[in-house]
């Protein structure tokens, strides 16, 4: 019994090891879960006859004695569905063994009016297309959504979406349900998963101390402390963009506060620090700012400088906080932030502590506007990843 | 080989039990360690023989059948030397296993002037007393400090004590070279191991996500995620008090920037708010203001009204990034936050996001300006812990 579950647990840890990184020589995954080889070569015979994994001699390596073979995961061979409910879209994607999307659907959405109903249509609809053209003999083992509120762990619950006004809303369950599964998908926040993605596959990898901020027209964010998600006492830490950065003259913020970082530095404050019109809005508008700082023109210049002041005061307060390793910026401050670096640094240099400044990396999102898919995706593998023999049910 | 292991751990385990409990009956070691009650004997034996544990019957439970044993820590001859270097005073104390606190020694120091070979001098004379005190039959088995500043892991490094003006000096190998021991003393900052010391022995007890602010001339913080201490890369994370609240309007603060958090309400900024003299400081002038607040004394209670909007402002952040169960104020704020919990709630109430601030608690320190004595004497015990057996070497 105990020989068995540990078994399992070998198994899944060398799914993890293939899915994380794509292709691991016998060698390899031998020298890192410390087992032998021939542990190692009947742990990877069960994934191979569950269809999960395949081996392949490797390509020359140029040096001499056998070369160890080289297991892969079965990307096109097994897939969980991700959905995606971002502010400005609706995505939806077929994410092979390994995190390579294969297939994807996506539609624009208003920014406003969309309920519970109408959102999950249009994604289950999605996940019927995906699953429909995939090849016949795929199998889905799992179903993840990211989703830009605030979301109730365990049953997939939004607690608080802010832009579609959603409170207490079903989603996950409601998705569940119109995908004809017979219980709720998992659903993460986008920035929770933005970060987890970044750690995993993007520019927080091998970061086991992380800050994700995840712009939108506000700001999320996704912290990894120790490796692990923060979550705090009830799922829902990481709320950096509710940090106020501006207690007494700030503006008012879509929470009901004032001065929160998110309304300093979100879409609306850059576009009206810069002088655009009122009913502009969105992603195509934010890069007109940042190119037309990049050909000088002033107000525009004057607008990122000011925002990345506030986004400096932020990132400084939590760099002081979380002593973390990196610092990524995804979403649209993936675009802001190279127009906005100076400011930031200067903030930074201002007021953290020497001692936590020492190294600390400010990078750009790798994964770019994929991150929250793929996270989405990861959260739909994690069950595969716990027990990959039992987890090879089809999902869908 | 392993069996050996796993007897050292379940060693361990239940020593760490009986010290943070007090007396915990065999049944209950049993159950809360998933072990049979014929192990729990063994091991209990062993720690017995090695002077760490007695047993003896409990007191009548008003139940039938035959009661079990109670097993608990041999205090008086079990001890630690804990140290604190506090902004206000040096404390040196004899903590017994079960973290009693058997024998102190307190002298006040200066603010400012003293060098490390001053401060070491003190504390060194202090540990020979404590240990010539104690009972002959005694042993002494780790020794542990508290400083207030900013601690390099490992090898017990001041990086950077403001308040002594102290950078990079070698308080923990001086300490271990004065008191004759072979290496050097662990160091940590106070306000970690205050929440540490909180967390197990206070206010803390029970919660998973806590967050702890130190107040002394500045403000620290000790944030407990998942159980745990929160680190970060370097050792260096939990620096509250320099989050910048007020960052274009705030006060000069000890670290070169403005703003922070310490500078809007710690020590000077109350004194200053209240219309103190500026050559008056420390603790008892800080409670003159919150006693005269609370005889209605408009200036005295404006200043408190004041820090405490400030106090407010990093609280509500701390808790949209944490989401912790409690936060606890302790040091000088523990004098300070009763006073000032109107507007400290009221921004908490404006700020923090609803599915956050549901069920968090506010609550002050229950162990006062023992919690740093009471985390360094946890940090001395924590090699006695992590092997009962081999730890039971005099270490002085």
């Amino acid at each position: 019994m105990l020989q068995e579950e540990i078994r399992r647990r070998n198994l899944g840890t060398l799914l993890r090891h293939v899915h994380l990184d794509g292709s691991v020589s016998r060698a390899a995954l031998a020298e890192r879960m410390g087992l032998n080889r021939s542990t190692i070569m009947a742990l990877t015979l069960e994934l191979t006859a569950a269809g999960l994994v395949r081996e392949d001699a490797p390509t020359d390596t140029g040096r001499s004695g056998r070369p160890s073979l080289v297991v892969r995961p079965r990307t096109t061979g097994v897939y969980v569905l991700a959905f995606d409910v971002a502010v400005d879209w609706l995505t939806a994607a077929r994410v092979g063994l390994g995190g390579v999307i294969l297939d994807r659907r996506w539609a624009a959405r208003p920014r406003a009016g969309a309920d519970l109903d109408r959102v999950v249509g249009v994604l289950a609809g999605f996940g019927r297309q995906l699953h429909e053209a995939a090849p016949p003999e795929a199998v889905c083992v799992g179903v993840g959504a990211s989703y830009c509120g605030m979301i109730r762990p365990g049953d997939g619950t939004v607690r608080f979406g802010p832009d579609l006004g959603w409170v207490d809303q079903a989603f996950g369950p409601e998705l569940g349900r119109r995908l004809g599964l017979a219980r709720p998908v998992p659903v993460g926040n986008e920035a929770h998963l933005g970060a987890v993605a970044e750690q995993r596959r993007g520019a927080g990898l091998g970061f086991q101390n992380m800050i994700y901020l995840h712009g939108d027209v506000g700001v999320g964010g996704g912290i990894i402390v120790g490796g692990k998600l923060l979550d705090g006492d009830g799922g829902y830490a990481c709320e950096l963009g509710h940090m106020v950065v501006n207690p007494h003259h700030g503006r008012p913020c879509g929470c009901g506060s004032h001065g929160c970082l998110e309304a300093e530095v979100g879409e609306r404050a850059l576009l009206d620090a810069a002088g655009r019109p009122a009913d502009l809005f969105g992603r195509g508008a934010l890069r007109d700012v940042v190119s037309d700082a990049g050909r000088g023109d002033p107000a525009a210049r004057e607008a990122l400088h000011r925002i990345g002041d506030w986004l400096g005061v932020g990132v400084a307060n939590l760099i002081n906080l979380f002593n973390p390793g990196i610092v990524i910026f995804g979403g649209m401050l993936r675009d802001v932030y190279p127009a906005a670096a100076e400011p930031v640094r200067a903030r930074i240099a201002a007021s953290v502590l020497p001692v936590a400044r020492e190294r600390v990396r400010l990078r750009t999102s790798a994964l770019g506007d994929d991150a929250t898919l793929v996270g989405a995706a990861e959260l739909g593998f994690s069950e595969l990843l716990a027990d990959p023999l039992r987890g090879v049910v089809p999902a869908l």
